[in-house]
């Protein structure tokens, strides 16, 4: 493939890495989605929903706020993202059949965009939901940690080719 | 499914979270690792492998120093996880075809487990990777975030049944 | 009461909690002061009185410190707060009787006020003179954290009924 | 009063703050038990009252779990704390007329004692819940947030004289 | 000297440190570029030059990361640093005779420079390289951490007398 | 020179780098002592000297603090490092003629040293007194960080060849 404007722009010509020089973009609004999913099993998928609200509940509000709070320090985890002014972070779970589904959404009016800052979201909360469950089972498996769109900035938009959340 | 022991610890009888208390447990030598796996698709891998190591370096470079780093960040990124002296940590990461594999260690000597440092350092390595990669294509997803092993303490070793990191 | 503009703007429909999403909020200036009492006991502000600066300062100081660092880190402590770019923050103690009164003053220019900033920097700045003083006494207690005054934003300012920094 | 043994022990004899060296200490289990409450006046009370678990739910569950976040923070807050590996942080809430009562408690083994920690807590605990209310009201205050109980080391155990947890 | 002018401006008149106000100050695109040197001896200095990129590679890599990092973290480690929004972090080593050579760039668009910012890079790249190579050696000096320039806000640009990354 | 036992522990054998495993080590009493040396200039030095306390002394507390901070955060900041538990930590500062002196002290219980604590403590320290003095001059410049000794631990005790702080 011959597409020169691909290129790995944290890495500068010295072959160090960098945190990308944005001083010049444009503050725009941004927007990003990502996903996360959960394999969970049989036994935890039915333990979840035979408890009702009184073990979901805490599940679920654990991860959801620690995706929140993880969204918040994505730059201090991340060693080339910039610091952003994020203006709102929302995760959310839903148990399908023997999944957990995770969404979460990042917002900035920012020079740069919040793809990671959605990623991270997704991914803190799966790592806490698989916490909060592995005195129950530890073989579940967090997968398709990934972009499902992103909108503002010079790159254009970007819709992933199956954008929904889904097992 | 009968079992009474499975319960989710980290409830208490009043559904709401808590740390648990481990001040009872004896201090042993603790180990976890655990994978992460990334779906490069064709161009990236095959960019990766064409830098040599100038652009490949860096990349895994920065991503296995955030891996360790979030491995550390553990009990501050996950509500209900205990603050561990780790004694070590490890971060691998191989490119095989369209996929880059990411293994980690931890190793503690405490009174509770290190597999949700195992597992946070696979997944920031991860996202890591995703990020210095992101500018060449945003359709990469991060699969199988998984524990491969663990030992030390009363519940047991636990090996996973394929305990191998894999595509 | 009957206010259906009440609400619980941090909770979503679904119950999970969220970070409000304020990315259609003009940006202005935005101020708030909160203050923090601590009661100190007879034998406590005696000794602080009679130290002379010699006790009382480094006290005073590292209080201050940890109150305008407790601040910064309002939106890594608090789950639901945005990170703001934070343009002034002050914090003020004076011994008056048996008590140590705090005040605390936040800015910023954002799309959402310092209430809670100005709040954290006065309970960090009293739980940190706390710390500094319980090897003389630990029935010390910390009382009357509160709000004074918050101006700027759309739903426009609140003063304390008494907003006076007081015993 | 002439209590030699009464000094600020943070506060070397050149005026400048220090961590104390606990290192000659012994290592013994410790523990303590802190609260805070917070008036929410009459019509919040009510609301929280009348939302069912609906809105009550995800205030006490994000206010419990930045307390016990915040309990593994202070020695990053409170600048002459010592890290401390804790082995439990407990945080509950209950409310009770207008008010809402915090209790937490913390544990470890360590050389020095965990009042700072439960103390962080039950502070931490108290603003989240302030900021997950303020959107109803702003004239809520936190009132009492003082020691409970402390238990190991060698100055031995304390006991609030009215130690409960009340209004 | 008389110049009035010159004032401690972190101090207020009551001698408690203090976040210096600068709500009114103009948001402007600011520079600030600072250099730290590490004297690392002839043994060292050697070994990472004859070593090829196998151990120089992940020395540099380890270094810049931490250093940008760092920057990241100024408002959090130094008291009276303001948050800011870092467009753009630039940390570049160079071995050069028996010295490494560090000169860090930090860009922000703000209300203040970023002095601090740069000369945090810098420290922290200069630790962290102390930290990779303190098995071979630990006399390394870590020595002339200063300001080479800034540019933007009210003050004026300043170049230092000797402006250069130096031995 | 062709010492063997000379190598790069931070590095493996694939060229990543990796937190060295100290697992095996004993848990021995360690302690580490750093200093930082700033070149304040005539005019710095004088308008300190002169302003009594008022001014020497909120620069001096503020530097203390956030250097005993600094140490705490040392496995945060620093890659490579193992987090400790600090047992103490002592900052030092004086003023001697046109410059500031800088010592620092860190002790742990641990298997692995304190040298990084006490270097970061100094050097978090200078940096902070830098930026308490920066609206004076800007061409302080901090100097000579290094390891004046260490003890405790298998390589056995340091002390460095001019092992006293000094101009």
């Amino acid at each position: 493939m011959n597409d020169s404007s691909k290129e790995f722009t944290h890495i500068r010509s010295n072959d160090l890495p960098s945190m990308v020089d944005v001083s010049e973009k444009s503050v725009t609004e941004r927007k990003a989605v990502a996903m996360a999913r959960i394999h969970l099993g049989h036994e935890l998928a039915e333990l979840l929903r035979n408890s009702g609200s009184t073990k979901k509940g805490p599940v679920l509000q654990t991860a959801v706020i620690a995706g929140i709070q993880g969204a918040k320090r994505t730059s201090d985890m991340i060693p080339m993202c910039h610091p952003l002014p994020l203006s709102a972070v929302d995760v959310d779970i839903e148990l399908e059949g023997e999944y957990a589904l995770i969404q979460a959404t990042a917002k900035t009016s920012a020079r740069t965009g919040v793809e990671m800052e959605a990623l991270t979201a997704a991914s803190v909360a799966a790592l806490t939901f698989y916490d909060m469950c592995k005195s129950v089972t530890k073989s579940m498996k967090i997968e398709s940690i990934c972009l499902l769109e992103k909108s503002g900035g010079k790159s254009g938009d970007y819709r992933a080719k199956d954008a929904q959340i889904s097992k």
